[in-house]
């Protein structure tokens, strides 16, 4: 799933350091079409730049817009981005929720997300050109986020929406039953060796072993290892028995 | 589900206004507990207070430790964050997948979310005291995202999963960081007595060993059964030396 008609629009940001940040966490997300709306004159290029860190390409290729309306007129979904629930702004939905439906539009026509200015987000104006509306779940203590950080949260949310599914990735194969009950045979012979246990109280230290090792994955790899340790072990005690 | 025994933990950052950053970002999502491992003594705490933005009261109660070891000695899990894939670091899973693990060991233990600087991230001392590792997902073509930006991520993902509930796991509490050292440390005096390993292989060795104990949950338990295990192995070896 391509992300390549994703846009994000920044309307009257106020700071340089917030555009630059913003760029770089839409190239970390593989997104790359940046519009600004009602761009302040004062704005701190500079800082933008030493922001953007490594994605000055997405940066420079900013396009500005005397208005909302022209950033987003080529785009078919235009989610803005809100962090009041107020008149307008009760069918607002999570990132998360929205995620597929802006993935889906993105296949076919332009999808724009649209963020605030910092100090008091979109006005009533603004939202009544959007489409969609997000809210980003957040405390009810401090609801609102640093520009940059609504945008990294909601290219994140498209991100893993375009990404097919992959399973966690040991390299190594989970160990076969027949390896890992060699394994125990093996450390059960060698803690009797060195005396941790006896035979009466194996099978109990036994069990506690296997509950500590069977928490997770156990792969071949970590198995072979955990031989190698239960033989060295055994040898140890054997030799010292040999000896005494 | 409470957030109120997570903490962050930010290892030698750089950049004070990343600093502010992520207090906002904590705040935003109902986390307030922040630590600083090996602070610089040159950090731009006036860039940090603008950044934290209403959200200062972070800022003002961090504590700063001498090292990443201290700031987490107290910490049941502790999820370390690496942009690269490497060795030791194939089993790094998404925010998404652990926020659960992390959230429901939140509820009866302190749970660290570990950030590395600005430049290379965690080296692989800081990462040997993680149970768990966290890979945020990101375009390839730039993966590293700023500081602040992950930790919003992160925070993101366990806040959400703090909205529904998880089914409860194992009684005895998770243990904490500085016993599950001192067990490492153990070990490792233990496998170089048996032989099992050198002083030069011993380091790769026990990221192995670290990793296959790091796969699940750990509990105290657990780990006084793992030092009692190599307690008898260095005895045992050490008669042996003894007796030839």
């Amino acid at each position: 799933m391509s992300l390549d008609h994703v846009r994000i629009v920044l309307v009257r940001p106020v700071y340089g350091g917030n555009i630059g940040s913003v760029c770089r966490a839409m190239l970390n997300m593989g997104i790359r079409d940046l519009a600004i709306a009602e761009p302040r004159a004062d704005t701190d290029w500079s800082e933008a730049r030493k922001m953007a860190y490594r994605a000055d390409a997405v940066l420079e290729q900013r396009r500005e817009f005397a208005t909302l309306a022209e950033a987003v007129a080529d785009c078919g979904l235009v989610a803005g981005t809100t962090a009041r629930a107020g008149l307008y702004r009760q069918h607002a939905r999570t990132p998360r929720d929205w995620a597929p439906t802006l993935l889906e539009a993105a296949q076919h026509t332009r999808v724009a997300l649209v963020f605030g200015p910092e100090d008091h987000g979109l006005n009533n104006a603004d939202i009544a050109l959007c489409t969609q509306l997000i809210q980003i779940p957040s405390s009810e203590e401090y609801a609102s986020l640093n520009l940059s950080h609504a945008v990294i949260v909601c290219c994140y949310e498209l991100f893993l929406a375009g990404r097919v599914p992959i399973p966690p990735q040991e390299s190594s194969p989970e160990a076969p039953s027949e390896l890992r009950e060699r394994m125990f045979a093996m450390w059960r012979e060698s803690l009797l060796a060195i005396g941790f246990m006896d035979e009466d109280t194996a099978a109990h230290m036994m069990l506690g072993l296997r509950r500590i090792l069977s928490r997770g994955s156990l792969t071949e790899i970590d198995v072979r290892i955990l031989m190698g340790i239960a033989r060295q072990t055994r040898w140890t005690a054997e030799q010292m028995k040999r000896d005494s």
